[in-house]
């Protein structure tokens, strides 16, 4: 008889891979350790639950424990630490609220995910300096500022997604915002024109930006009272800081299972590890990246779920690949939309073999004489000498991110600038153009290779 | 020395022809011959003209005839119509408004577009009965229906995208409106979820939907005054008929030159007809269908541009294939946003040898957690046995028509269902599902296979 199938880890991932697996399997034992009390729940929706778009933590959780137990038939078992994995005695050591103990497994899913990055600054361990990862996290910054009220003066540490959504949540809430964003740019994986466009709407919304600036360190007794800039110490009574995530790898390197060279696990095209019957999904994981063929960390929801759901239908004995990535990442900024996709970073493209060109161009975001258009901006990036596109960029007040998708479409299927500029898009005057932005840009880098 | 290019018809495809061919060829003599006084103009404008969106005619205009002379010096001749071609002498006769001349040509489009149907039914020839094709009938119908404002009760003949969006333009006058379409549903080509979807649209937004209802006579003496139906005569002031159009072959018919199987100017995929140095694109010309890989008459701005774009390059020496298109085609429907691509109807799929399945989902245009989503329902048809997508139609009150060209891009590529469930597209939650609906529903119909 086959052994359970354990899950180490309660969200996207590993609660897809048990859904799926029970779906495919009604009778194997599948049993879900959870080291907190939440689990499948929406991450991403935590900055609009700062905001208070949402009115309940609860809303943002897709299926509750209960339903997990009750109606999928799943062990779900949270407040269970998962303390080591033995590939050998195809074990795992399982700290519960009660006592520790050993569960054997027939395959295992790692599901550990990935944690805020904690940069080692001068004071970071001041009170009043959070990070936003988890629930827990989203819980104790929206108790901070909604309910105390005693938040006016909030410092950003980093421009990424998280710092961007934290700002828009943050005005809403009426509190004065600052951000510090080392690099010379605000999303920089979103690449140039993106950078500009949202950094104009920052300001545009009151938003201190602080480019090119490094945190050297917080000020404070009691709680954080400045941030410590080469140039200034700016005064703040809190912080967030967005420094990006690292996967939660420790529990995989000790059991001797190999790392990739992204830092994060790596895996097969089935999400398969180099130990026997153990996978791993999620935020924890690398994935191949369909334009460069290599393996990319690109933490985000959807390669989680999917590769959470391929791996519980392949342990279910009907094996299914994980899926490719392309990088496609979204994000509001106010009252703009940003997106990207593939290799926009003209370096890394020259270290995957390429000869990167670059377009940028505006248009707008629905037919010249149609009332309310935006404009829009994109980016596209293609090989000079292939003609391959290889990732591309938009930005605007509206149209943005499912433009990006046939972007992606197209980098999936390793379109060339002069096949993309053929594609027969949708057109009527309220929605685009005739042609379409990303026809337009496709039209202009085309030009560019002659 | 090679002789001029010339051109037959200045709107979407004989403009653009003209105008890269200047781009590529500085010296080569150009004329484009254009029977009105009308020249590259956006006709998928006019419902808004009517509606009152857009203040002026002249802004549907997107360059104006001194702009063609005097800065791209193409000698654009308007209010001259092109009586015959003479494929043997290689000329054409010209009636200009002074004189009836023959013109030598070394390269020739047909550029005639389309005209709209006036279908024959007893009283059709009434005053206050109007098709909306060209700006003529964009200004007539405003004038109509905006300065005398005696204009109290319209009836809509045909529920295509020209009834609809004057559905939408003629309540926003403050008319009354029924809508007459033979088939059980409106906007056939979208297939059955949107014809739902926009019937109770439009219901909800107070017209009067008459599906299943043939139009047998208009009544009237000095105007138009009712229209009959099997079952009552309903009172009208106004109607407009929105039946479709047919393409303007007479004139490549009368030289001898080969009509394709829907009726349109057949070409190849240089947009070259049957006759030498004779180009053909636009509403008059049939395209070969990536999906099908057969010709198929869908007359739309983007293909009209591209093609015209293509055969300028062409002529110029530099050949430039037209492109397939997929009949991809977006529609707003007062608050609804509709559109499609591909193959939808099941029958038209079995005759190019598939053997079809649909799947319709419902899903959500953000996350399920964040504010004011609204539903959106996409429908997937793929072939059972090769699981190759063959079309899709989304509909919903926001972000359907990009979401329907990750579809169309997935066409040009012939993506399988499968393939298709493992694309990375972008999510944010205000932006989408985890999954996107498209995916969803991909994954939906894939699960139909089994």
């Amino acid at each position: 008889m086959t052994g359970p199938f354990v899950v180490i880890g309660g969200d996207a991932a590993g609660m897809s891979a048990a859904s799926k697996a029970r779906r495919e399997d009604p009778d194997r034992e599948i049993i879900v350790f959870e080291r907190g009390d939440w689990v499948s729940y929406g991450a991403c929706g935590l900055p609009y639950y700062v905001k208070g778009d949402i009115a309940d933590l609860q809303d943002l959780v897709s299926v509750t424990p209960t339903e997990f137990r009750e109606e999928r038939n799943i062990d779900l078992r949270t407040n269970h630490e998962v303390l080591g994995i033995n590939i050998e005695t195809e074990t795992v050591t399982v700290a519960g609220p009660d006592e520790t103990f050993e569960q054997a497994y027939g395959d295992l899913l790692i599901g550990t995910g990935a944690s805020a990055i904690v940069p080692p600054i001068d004071g970071i361990e001041l009170p009043d300096i959070y990070t936003l990862h988890d629930m827990e996290d989203g819980k104790a910054i929206r108790e901070r500022v909604l309910e105390s009220e005693s938040v006016q003066r909030a410092g950003i540490v980093g421009g990424g997604y998280v710092g961007i959504e934290m700002a828009e949540a943050l005005k809403a809430q009426g509190v004065d915002v600052q951000i510090f964003e080392m690099l010379p740019q605000v999303l920089a994986p979103f690449g140039e024109a993106v950078g500009e466009a949202v950094a104009e709407e920052l300001r545009a919304k009151d938003v201190n930006l602080h480019l090119e600036t490094t945190v050297e360190g917080f000020e404070g007794d009691n709680s954080v009272t400045g941030v410590n800039t080469p140039d200034e110490t700016v005064p703040v009574d809190f912080v967030l800081v967005g420094a990006g995530v690292s996967p939660n790898v420790a529990l995989a390197e000790e059991a001797g299972i190999e790392i990739g060279s992204t830092g994060a696990i790596a895996t097969d095209e089935y999400g398969h590890t180099s130990a026997e019957n153990v996978y791993a999904a999620g935020d924890c994981v690398e994935m191949n990246h369909a334009v460069t063929g290599e393996p990319d960390h690109v933490p985000l929801a959807l390669s989680a779920n999917r590769a959470g759901r391929a791996i519980g239908q392949t342990v279910a004995g009907d094996p299914h690949p994980v899926g490719s990535i392309v990088g496609t990442a979204a994000v509001k900024a106010f009252d703009l939309e940003a997106a990207r996709t593939g290799i926009l970073d003209e370096e890394r493209a020259k270290a995957a073999g390429f000869d990167p060109v670059t377009e940028t161009i505006t248009s707008r975001s629905r037919a010249g004489y149609y009332p309310n258009g935006k404009e829009i901006t994109v980016t596209l990036v293609a090989d000079k000498s292939s003609k391959q596109l290889l990732g591309g960029s938009i930005v605007g007040a509206e149209g943005v991110p499912k433009r990006v998708d046939t972007i992606a479409t197209a980098l999936h299927n390793g379109m060339t600038v002069p096949e993309f500029e053929e594609l027969d898009l949708s057109y009527a005057p309220p929605f685009g153009p005739t042609w379409d932005p990303v026809l337009t840009a496709a039209k202009v880098l085309g030009g560019s290779f002659e």
